[in-house]
């Protein structure tokens, strides 16, 4: 992509309304726009990363079985009013009335229309275990939306379901997402830590919340010091035993404010005592829905029984947020490679210099022959403003390219994250550049 | 995947409630469930066709230099009211009231957003052209969904708007649609003509619909016969002359039923009168939304002028419809290869046959690591309930292993399309599979 034609509408001045500096920087960096509060549109750079993001999401929830569906995001009120949580769930849910006078809502969640799905569809322990998940908007008309896309009203979620036959079925279902969610954070090069957390109006026993630290959290954590350098399991076998992955990071003590207390027995010294953002929340909670609403299978004896369920959320256009707020500097975003809009950033230090011209096109070339996603500032913008704009915007990678190099046959590489540079020759960059 | 484990809720029985065949198909092969009045959950094999368009689609938008943003479904009922058309618009517009009791609304259309987001980032006429587009679910309140996807509520849009410095500029993006338009449409199986068109609430002068033929079609539609066999443009320079193609087809007669008159000029026999089912619409509108909204630029000679605009629809989820309807027989679905969910249906006819099943483990095994997407029934069904499932669901080829074969070292190979088998060997197969 050409910067000259390319829609990025970057800042130079930093945005009065934004309080942290993810939302600063998103809005700086071209990203996103307000629409309205709590609600965003997001521009073709943003949009490059929530993509990337949503990606990895989905390969991770792939890879531990579960299944892409996708639910409308109106729903009716009357599945809600079947489980008992139409008139529990407050101002956050979006009513809504449509021509002919139906109650209707703007889903904040799908536990209601995923169980409908399920009991209308599936009658035999045969068919279990299932996972469903979907990657789509939802609304929560929050009081007061802040911190950009952190606490917007419509945001971007993946929420799976799971359905099991029993109670240890059930719990091995969780053992999957959980497993799923820490190779997803850190794919996404993200701490995430699993603590122990409430329910709040999902219900259930079993949930742990995922938060990596950042100064502005939204919530108070505590959590055992050991938890910031575990390991993260490589290679999983969704089908072997999941317990012991489980067991090692529960075993030490994590938990978020509201289930804190004196008793945690961590001793002086290895309490980490922070600030913490969700990105991740996963339940069991049994038959808390499938009862209600008659979500039932036959099982192996010929009985009926109600199936046992759990939900799984991750916070899809949260997590550029999160992203951002772990890895910035002075000068802009850090993008893990795992998400960056493009991988490299191509910088023409004098467009109109044939020898330069030539050079560039070429490399710009290669690089796409190569599978490697380049933006390419082709402006004639002076070379300190765009070396400010590729801080900015963070890419991994810059090739800087200017007539003094090419007249010695080589170009410039820079790292974004350390800030090292290197002069190879194009071919040498070309090699490291596409052989990642 | 494996179909024991995928969810793939198939019904034997025709559904009472579809009145046409897509709809009838889309149950019966569980492409989709209804959840409310024109409001539908798209279940796993269904999502997957969903996905293949979209990302046709994508490409092609892409190709012609539009640039792919995502803005909020969730409205502000101000930019209509700025627009002039909040009053209009009618009940189809689903309006909503916040918890602050603004007003709010479903996007059925973008162009106030659009036009929004243009006219606070972009200033100079160095920043055009500009074609944003976006791929997202729209809500229109229609007082009587039916037909399934063809005429939801809740829908998926690719609908993109340019941004031009004068009429002349903006024809010539109008022009890049028509032409990307043609080749999306032939990429997805389909012969879709372009007709003269009203322009009704978007407004304009400039307008086509691109139609499909089919018995279920929405409207009558008149159209030249040679429309039906033309050409479309295989390599396309979208920064080249695109008028020559735009009048190739524009010179012969085609009209919907609302433009139509007895002065149409075409030859007697030449004329064919049909039923036709809309997939897009494109519109050139110039300033109708900027003018009001205040969406300028500076131009070369340093005034302000506001922007000329056009807008440009695909119906995403319809088109999932419309292809079957376009696509089918008496058996099933026939997917074209460019949108099918899997490419491969590969049936064990004997699972538990150790040979058989080897032979079968070893074929899916190499489909994938050729990058081939299969289906693989290892369900222990009666061999006529596993080809009339494949038959079903359409996938373009299915592979046939069965323990008699085997014992001749071949597999059955069959076109879905053309109903055409062939035994061949292994390696025949697999090479003729991941050949295409």
């Amino acid at each position: 992509m050409r910067l000259s034609r390319y829609f990025l509408p970057t800042l130079k001045e930093t945005p009065s309304e934004a309080e942290i500096v993810s939302h600063r920087l998103m809005l700086r960096a071209g990203l996103i726009r307000q629409h309205a509060s709590g609600i965003y549109s997001w521009l073709p750079l943003g949009l490059r990363v929530l993509r990337a993001i949503e990606q990895v999401v989905r390969e991770e929830q792939d890879a531990a079985g579960a299944q892409e569906i996708l639910m409308p995001t109106i729903q009716s009120a009357e599945l809600w009013r079947e489980s008992g949580r139409y008139d529990d769930y407050g101002k956050e849910m979006l009513r809504i009335v449509d021509r002919h006078e139906r109650d209707m809502l703007y889903g904040p969640t799908h536990e209601e229309v995923v169980t409908d799905i399920f009991r209308k569809n599936i009658k035999s322990y045969k068919d279990l275990p299932k996972n469903l998940y979907q990657i789509h908007w939802k609304f929560r008309d929050e009081v007061r939306p802040r911190f950009g896309v952190m606490r917007g009203r419509e945001f971007l979620m993946k929420d799976a379901y799971s359905f099991d036959l029993d109670a240890e079925a059930a719990r091995r279902a969780y053992y999957r997402m959980f497993v799923a969610y820490l190779r997803t954070f850190r794919r996404l090069g993200l701490k995430a830590i699993p603590m122990a957390a409430d329910t709040g109006p999902i219900g259930g026993k079993l949930s742990h919340e995922f938060i990596i630290l950042a100064d502005t959290g939204e919530s108070a954590v505590f959590c055992h010091r050991a938890l910031l350098d575990k390991d993260v399991p490589a290679n999983v076998d969704y089908d072997g035993a999941l317990e012991p992955i489980f067991d090692e990071w529960t075993s030490l003590y994590a938990a978020t404010d509201e289930k804190h207390g004196p008793d945690h027995g961590v001793p002086e010294g290895e309490l980490i005592s922070a600030r913490g953002i969700e990105v991740g929340h996963i339940f069991s909670f049994g038959t808390k829905y499938s009862t209600p609403m008659g979500a039932t299978v036959t099982a192996q004896d010929g009985s009926t029984v109600p199936v046992y369920m759990g939900s799984y959320g991750i916070g899809v256009s949260r997590l550029v947020g999160a992203i951002i707020e772990a890895s910035h500097d002075d000068a802009g975003i850090i993008w893990p490679d795992s998400v960056a809009p493009f991988q490299v950033g191509l910088i023409n230090l004098k467009v109109g210099d044939a020898e330069t011209d030539a050079v560039v096109a070429d490399l710009e070339a290669r690089l796409r022959a190569a599978g490697v996603s380049v933006l390419f500032d082709d402006t004639d913008d002076r070379p300190g403003a765009k070396f400010a704009t590729m801080d900015l915007i963070g890419l991994p990678w810059q090739v800087i390219v200017g007539p003094k190099g090419v007249a010695r046959g080589v170009v410039e590489l820079k790292r974004r994250a350390t800030g090292e540079r290197e002069e190879l020759s194009v071919e040498s960059a070309l090699a490291r550049l596409s052989g990642r």
